[in-house]
């Protein structure tokens, strides 16, 4: 079990969106941040790196929403609907926008294939958190 | 005149904003995440801290998204008005609740006037931008 | 395996630090700074916020901490000793304190417990990565 | 007057540290964050990208590590030496390695010349703040 599932089980309040949900939509998100973050490097290092160059800045884009959706997602204390929702169109919209890129070169580069199944995951958690509040 | 302006003048391809407001908007985003940070922190040390958590919890969303934005709006390589306008619209609803909350102890707590302004600024410079990105 | 094994499996280039040190400290990393982030949250909406206000200062401390040292030991590419080693070593002393802060409040809150497990794994994990790293 | 000299104008408690200093740093480590961010996005739109790798990777790790030493320093709550102390370390470190690789650009790119001003007036105003806390 995740440190996420564990500290939203000893949550002092009650909160309004399935634990299950949230917690898997934490996980995704902060996998994400990481993986756009470490392709962004392996990008830097190819041969072809001109090529890349907007695989490198939409998975900067998507590292940095990614880890302040996580964030913004692990605080349940006075939780914001106005806030959390917009975030997570803007985030499920960076996934999509670096998933898609990060497929263009994911017959030749491992590395993005990774990163799109990072990014496709996380899309879809986000879609299923913002299903799930209220 | 901000290393915001200085390098938005400096960057080797066009771009299809006006500079000025680009400039303005990352600056007042850079601006805002700092004032939240300090601003959760001041409420931190009150004496009233209990009756300030919702004012802290907003703070440390909006100082997250405030600095992601500001970072994306920073990037102008292959810009992807996709991320860019949700994200601008989930910082605009996140100063909103944060000045919001702000304005409630701004006669208390000066350190809470502060932080309003900032997120009213924000709040502001972001809703030009997002008028005048295409 | 995680992302960040996946990742570092498919770098382009060659890396001087063994791939399975780097992916733990990544990983504790990543999940060490989710943990602060959900604790200081969970501290918010204790009754007794005015005891935890150091537990939160430091979590949110180490939360910022450690998902910078995520993102610099995620990148491989034109790698810095010089950058790396200071960073790792404020990290360990971030981990070590919030741990020690966290293990004081960890019989009355569980959340505090989870969160000095977060921190002291972190702790572990950076030091292994120092010794390793050239 | 910035809001980060206000905020520690209106900071509830006394702290030990001169406020101009810290106030300086303050603004210093958040405009080298902005600067750093941009110039490694500029960098990804020259025709030379290939020869920039080292210092778009530099600017990356100073942005993020720029960026967690200002909130760090931000906070005054039960301020923890052990742990500002080594960070400072580590940022200027950053700030002199990515000034260094941004100094051997600034004749051709104009961009990296204000960046490199950026890291080495933050180097400089972190050196001020490491002298002056206690």
């Amino acid at each position: 079990m995740s440190y996420a599932s564990q500290l939203l089980d000893s949550y002092p309040r009650t909160f309004n969106v399935d634990a299950g949900i949230l917690a898997a939509a934490i996980d995704a998100l902060t996998d994400c941040a990481q993986a756009c973050t470490a392709d962004a490097d392996d990008d830097l290092s190819e041969h072809n790196v001109a090529e890349l160059v907007k695989c490198i800045r939409l998975c900067l884009d998507c590292a940095d929403i990614c880890a302040t959706t996580a964030g913004v997602a692990s605080r349940q204390t006075d939780y914001d609907a106005n806030v959390t929702r917009p975030l997570l169109e803007a985030c499920i919209a960076s996934c999509k926008s670096c998933g898609n890129e990060c497929q263009r070169h994911a017959m030749v580069h491992a590395h993005c294939q990774v990163c799109e199944q990072a990014c496709r995951r996380c899309e879809q958690a986000c879609k299923q958190l913002i299903d799930a509040i209220t």
